[in-house]
Formats: C-alpha cells, structure tokens, sequence
C-alpha cells in the first residue's frame, strides 16, 4: 500500500455507474432473554425481538393490543407467542412493542395473554433494523427452575 | 388479537429494565458484480463490498491510496485484491472508497494495481452498515467471456 499525495484531478471524481448487487443474505440471531419468574422471561424475549426490528428508544407508547397465544406445550406457547407478536407488526396495526405485560399465563393450558404497548412502526422516526423472518424452534432452551431463581428462554430467530 | 381503546394510564408508561442480549450473529451475502471488462467486474465488486460497509453517497473523494494484489490464480487474485480492500479499511487509512480504479491487471502474473478513491471512515458522517470480517473462496465463480461481452464475478463475505 503506499499513500499519494498528488493533488486529486478533476477526473479523479468522476464516478462510475453501478454494476453490482447483493444476493442470499441469509441470517440468524439467537435471543437470550431471562427475568424473575418465567413470565418475565417470555416478555423480555419478546422485547428483544422488538429490539432487533428496531431502535427501541424511538418507540413511544401510544397503543395497547391484546393478544392470545395457545399451543401443546411450553416450547409451543413460546413460538407462538412470540408469532403472535410478530404478527402484530407484519400486519395491521404494525405495532412496534415498547412493553409487554402478560396478564395470563398458564402453564397447564399453555395459554398467554398479553398486553403489547407501543406505537405504529413509522419510516423515518423508527430506525429500520433487520427484519424477522421467521420464529424457529432451533436449539430453543426453556430455563424453569424456580429453586434457584432461574428463569431463561433462548430462541433463534431467522432475519 | 383485541384492541384496547380505553386510556392509557399512567403506569402504562412505566418501562421494564432490559434483561436480554443477542447471541451469535451469523450472516453472509453474495456480491455479484459485472461490468464491460473482468477488470471492471473486479472493480464493480471492490464496491459492491464498500457499499455493504456504508451508504457511498455520503462518501466523498478526498485522497487515493494504491494497492497491490499478488496471488497464482484468478479467483486468488479475487480473494487478495478485496482482502487488500478490506486492509485499507481495517486499518490506518481507514479508508472507505467511493472508486475504484485498476491500473494494472496482469491476467498471466496474476497481479493487480489499484488506485482507491475514498476519504477515511467517520462515525456520525458515514451511516455504519455491516462488518466485513472476511473474504471467502466459497462458491467463488469467476464469468471471462470475451466473445459473449460477459464478465462477471461472485464472491460470498462473511458479515
């Protein structure tokens, strides 16, 4: 490598066009959340989710939405949880969660409800980050074990 | 999924600490560049690489740096030529660069020169993309057609 100092000429800023593109990004990012109690835990993964779609200080609450998720088990009832939020924003009302506050959650039925607060994701005050394509139940890990106040989730996420 | 209407009470607003982190980011992308000669695919490709690192429009020419490339093959020399890009940027200049300029492209010797048109990163002015970490061989397809007017290269970056 070796530096020139020569003064730049006119030419030098002329810019080609571009003949490039960029194909399959493909990608993934695990979420890692925990809390005081599973509850907590299943929120903050679904705050990180909202996280990685956006820059959360942005989003201000302005919304709340309610939303039910049901399934077979625990590992379920985390993947639709976390579906049914994502749906949230895929859809009307493209709700970008600030907060989440489950009211319910039982885990003989596996079935959440919850309370989503935030706003309409909005171009230009929401700073875009990946998108999610998809929950996945990769390598998903339920952390339940209330003896020693352990209380984690992990959910690999495609974006 | 059920709106709420009612008002939004004060505890509402009430925000939880943040209990998560993300884990193990994976991600690669496909450059796929093309131009009238190999040399301006190569070019093209030098940049499809630095517009993945930041948006070029806010980068501005303000110095040129030269380049040499070496290696015993074609897809080598690929491989080196944006490896030698990637240094200018890793390190001391830190140079992102707005045109790239092959002065010399020796397809026998396998041996390139380049002048890099750029101005040194800076946070705050150049809107920050992805992390290059590497090159890679993988896939790497190198298209010389001169009788159909084809060239085209495909190189995968880990990002």
């Amino acid at each position: 490598m070796d530096q020139e100092l020569g003064e730049l000429s006119e030419n030098d800023f002329m810019l080609p066009p571009i003949k490039y593109e960029y194909l399959d990004h493909t990608a993934d990012v695990q979420l890692h959340a925990w809390g005081d109690s599973l509850i907590e835990a299943f929120e903050q993964c679904g705050m990180a989710m909202f996280g990685y779609m956006t820059e959360l200080a942005y989003v201000e609450i302005k919304q709340v939405h309610t939303i039910e998720a049901n399934a077979d088990d625990m590992m379920g009832l985390l993947y639709h949880f976390l579906d049914e939020l994502l749906f949230l924003f895929s859809a009307e009302p493209f709700l970008i969660c600030r907060k989440l506050k489950i009211t319910e959650f039982n885990a003989e039925e596996f079935r959440i409800v919850c309370k989503c607060y935030g706003e309409e994701f909005e171009i230009g005050k929401h700073p875009q980050g990946s998108e999610v394509k998809a929950i996945t139940y990769s390598a998903m890990q339920i952390i339940d074990e209330p003896k020693d106040n352990k209380f984690e989730v992990f959910v690999i996420i495609d974006i």
